[in-house]
């Protein structure tokens, strides 16, 4: 699912996968700093690193690592992606998994969600992210954090506020355009029978929901962690960011809970239809068969080659089999009109 | 989904925008007070403000931020409509999100459900609700406080309380309107295939209920929080009315139990009736395809054009044949009606 | 629901609404005691009222109220009907919502659950209980009671035992009757396709059953409560007969639970068998079909005017031709009952 | 359900209801005693009395109420069945419903589920156990503890231990046999449709593993406590065994869980393969009767009696139209067969 | 499910029945032991002793029993297989039984579940794991452990962390696999009916995940009790990589979740697309059975034989009648098809 250029070149490499790597100090970014002297940066008073990695490889999660004192199976965890959202505190540090949702734009995969994966170590003066697939960039991140000194004074933790921000807001879009496709199949449904592409996109929005729904609901328990618990490096204050995130959160889970209902009715009212279509479409058939079978039968009657059929000689015998036949399958389709099965 | 007057001139607006501020003492109004005083009101001892507004732009709710020193998230949360219904604690003040819901009129909306939404800051000396969208008028409520001033002197507490069990008791009519759908559905279920626009209808009110859901479930928290937990501003005494709120909440969330549960039975019931009903129409297609299989059969017969076929010349071969398909066609009928067929 | 003849006048409802008012000590009634003094007597040592109110006006309990000094909102609450069961302290006294059940026995709701209401208001030195709608008297609790007097002398607590005891064990007949509807219905099923009336039936059934789980359900904290924690007027040595109440209760909901899993059962292989049902009638049809298609088709080439036919012709053309559809005919037939389409 | 012999003559009776009466002292029986010194036995120091009883009358239970001292409520529980499995303490004592299964063998009840129910009194010296209904006689628990002194001279605790695992092992077989019939029912699903009689069967087993799980599910939380709490008579270092019984009844719990999934799967497998077959004969019902219209259709128009028909007069022209039949009904067949109608 | 060779010859069987049997020191294997001087070597400070089993006897298990002072409950527990996940505390020792997984590849079972069988003792200075049936060998385990004496030195806790990682590791080509099944299943579900044969793959997929599940559900149990409680053996620092299989469990239990609801959506819409061929295919049914009855009806009168029919007798009566025939049969058509019946 990654289309990223593959990092031929030292050179070229070392700056697709280093987005960006900066020290803050009282809000303000103060250096664009290497990898080698970010540990240092780190350890000053009053400042902070924020770096941004796009699917670093072992080396360099390892340099990472020796500057700022990552825990082993966190760092070991960040080289493979397909973890599970979560939050491991290690000694005074934070190891957070998110999952970030796009939908598709390629023809391949259109409309379809797209899951991609962040990782986010926290520690004391030091914020790393660390991107996989489908991702898109925290840039913005950086430069809206960037645009209010005020609130990144507050430092790591507010970089990591501004990150799950930012990855939970990118649910919403998702959720609506899979609510307006699921608004469309409704309004499908009760006119005419869907076709096998339309229910096929419903069963694989149904898919997708469920893999929507493992990346956002394990959100739910990192925020309560973050809002209630001591955690390190998360002060007091910036709490209510956090349980702002969690009201989001829930929020999301609920739309998901709703749109898999939605869908399940769907599905339901879908076989309730289907149901009466086939009925109606059984009866029609059996009132035709039955009006057909009239002229059929008398004619056959009167095909028969008796020597003594009297009214084969008749002068009007012909037309009034004719008018019988009409009147018989005349009285017949009103019948049926009547009942309803026309 | 909103249809107010958008606030053009300034007056105008400010008109609509602030529905009432008024200041109480002892349970009475003794005066009505613009936002600018409001502050001072509040912190006048044995006084507080309540303030109605609706739809308010971002300025005037910086204006009540500031007298009331409210805090930046629930502003930011208050400018912004579509929260879930939840509480907030800031300090000493709170921030409770209510959704209202009433069926629609309109010819366009008729019977859906159509939610609105209410923010109230509550903090010492100050209660201020903000609405949004189809919420109805608050007036009710202030009217039915300043008529009881033995109640209203509780202060603050007991004006969350008013407006809370406002919002919770307009859950009933929509409640008893759905379950009478509902009721009106089976009955047609059991006497007949219901039409499209029926199970269209149906399938509207599982949306709706699940919508409804979503709008009163949060409020089991929000009343548990209200009634066990130390809060700001809420007195020991006014607890039992908050559980008296719980109950009612309690009670609507049950109510939507069943009347899904309800909804549920009747998709069942329908799938039931629906085979039942293909099961009698086939069973009634092939009787009456095989009574009539018989004259065409015969007839055809006699209808062959051999030499030698002896019958045909008998003088009463005609009407013979005429007797044996009607005593077939009549032994068939009524085999088939003792078995139930016909 | 309710059938009770409406107090006209003030006299005879008066003696209609207070169906016993009496004082007991030691186990025992010492007297019968006007409302006026009941709250006297409570207050005696020693001594407890026990009031039975059959749908009171606002006066009366206002009047009861002032006797035992009830709380506002349970008294509000008592006025009105449709309470979900609970268990409310207001101080040192206890208000309690439960719900009676029963089936209907008149030509319009024959078979039909029942619900009834009873709320009970116990305090130190009196038990109130205030009977709504259907709900059975609770003259043989009180004959029962005074019966015992060895049980009796524990005093309030033990009227509440014994009312909700009473209440309880209404449930258990119901459900049997049940259970006793749903396994007609599945006998049926098995041997042939259920009526319309029958379907409607045991719709009504699943409702009635979601009916009497919300009236049941609540009971299992309520009887929690007073089972394990200390609430005013219950004594430690009745906790006992609380925990029998409760299992009862348990197993009351445990029978609803599985009822309703029968139910569900039911409908489900209900579905199977139409389904298998319709497999059979629709290869039956078919079978027959082909069957019936030999003859006229042979028969109408015979009927062709072609002139040089060698057949038509010949000796026994006839015969042989008859004996050539009946051999086709039969050999079908046999085909077509060993694969066990006939 | 019970097929007891009823106690007639009460010295017969006596015989049967008291199966068996010893007193135990250090892990061996050192006496028979009789019910009306039991109380005595039990009081000597190191010794215990373990009496099983099968349903036994009012008049006897109550001489064993007296001997130990058991609560009334859980002697009056004991003389009803139709209790759900529990344990409740009273005072220094424990009173244990327990419920027995196993299949039926009989004709009338063959392969149903037989519930049976065995209650358990147990304190300081004494063990009682009654039985009622379909219960399996405890004489092989009572040979198996006298055969192992080194474990039955943990004493009491011991006793009930033993008589639990016995219960709990006995879910064993029943759950295999149910299992069995699950897979042979799999079997036959995907090869045929089933019968009448198969279907009931599955019916009835959904119905037999609902009643074994509400006699299997309360064991858990019985267990638990055993294992958890600290409760008269069980000692510390007998908890493992009942930490071992608890394994068994999650056990249990979890198999009669997974095969509720298995019938749940087994009726959706069969309805999509009835949809499946049910399309499969209204195809081929399709295709035959697409076929067979032909030769009927042709020779309906070589019937007519037009004076002017060219062909009639043909040399060839009777063959022509054999030969044309032929070819179109073979044309079709294979285009249906390429389809996969036919 | 075994297929073990059996152990004939005493000497041939041991050989089998102990895989390893060695001591370790700082993270180095230091000597391979005999089991009769395996608790020797447990004993001495600094050492552990690690032994691999396979199915052992009777009085090999006894012979560790001895050795290391197992728990009767325990060893009983490891001669029988069908445990369900557990971890049990003895002392200071610990018991856990873990279930492996992989998919059958012989003709019998390919692609089935497997599951194998694997209990671990634990106590100061040992580790025993005793492997049952399908399980895979853990060589490859001791191996890794062996090349990474840094953390082998941890001692005990670290083997039994490797063992339960290396278990758990082997689910995940299991669900991939799986996965990879159901993938497909959904691509056939949307070109063509299924075959009754892929009905049956899919079945039998939804038994093993049930199977599967149940095998790995405990384990969350397990993983957090071992990193949450102060167990015996276990060092703290060992918890973050208990916490790092828990991820893993969780990981897979939610994988499991995710395909078992996979599952249930195809299988619902197997039968919305059943349903939709179903009524596709009666519709074109009704429609050729209308077409084709067109030419038999006008054949039928034109087949009478009555004297005075004047059409018989014009020039172009046949022609004409032809002509009609195919206008109101392509007329038919071409509606059918517009309506899309055709």
């Amino acid at each position: 699912m990654t289309d990223q250029p593959s990092p031929h070149s030292p050179h070229g490499s070392v700056r697709n996968v280093i987005v960006a790597s900066a020290a803050y100090c009282d809000g303000r970014r103060v250096a664009d700093v290497p990898i080698a002297e970010a540990g240092r940066w780190a350890a000053t008073e009053g400042h902070f690193v924020w770096i941004g990695l796009l699917e670093p490889d072992e080396a360099l999660l390892m340099e990472v690592k020796n500057q700022f004192g990552l825990h082993e199976l966190a760092v070991e965890d960040a080289l493979h992606a397909h973890q599970r959202p979560k939050l491991d505190v290690y000694g005074d540090s934070l190891f957070m998994v998110l999952r970030t949702a796009r939908l598709g734009e390629e023809p391949l995969d259109g409309g379809r969600l797209v899951l991609g994966e962040t990782h986010v170590f926290a520690g004391p003066g030091y914020v790393v992210t660390v991107r996989h697939g489908a991702s898109t960039s925290y840039s913005p991140v950086r430069a809206r954090c960037e645009s209010t000194p005020r609130l990144l004074r507050h430092g790591e933790d507010f970089v990591v506020y501004a990150v799950m921000d930012y990855v939970v807001d990118c649910y919403g879009p998702v959720l609506d355009e899979m609510a307006a496709v699921i608004d469309g199949m409704e309004d499908t449904l009760l006119v005419r029978q869907p076709t096998m592409a339309e229910v096929e996109r419903v069963h694989q929005l149904r898919r997708d929901l469920e893999r929507l729904r493992r990346a956002a609901s394990p959100l739910l328990e990192v925020c309560s962690r973050l809002e209630r618990f001591e955690l390190p490096i998360i002060d007091a204050e910036m709490r209510p960011y956090y349980r702002d995130v969690q009201d989001h959160v829930i929020r999301v889970n609920e739309q998901i809970g709703s749109l898999r209902e939605f869908l399940s009715f769907t599905f339901e009212t879908s076989m309730v239809l289907a149901a009466a279509r086939q009925n109606d479409v059984t009866r029609r058939l059996a009132a035709w068969a039955a009006i057909l079978a009239v002229p059929t039968a008398i004619a056959g009657l009167y095909g028969m080659n008796f020597e003594h059929m009297p009214e084969l000689h008749w002068r009007y015998g012909y037309p009034a089999v004719l008018v019988l036949i009409a009147v018989v399958c005349g009285t017949l389709y009103r019948r049926f009109r009547k009942i309803g099965w026309l």
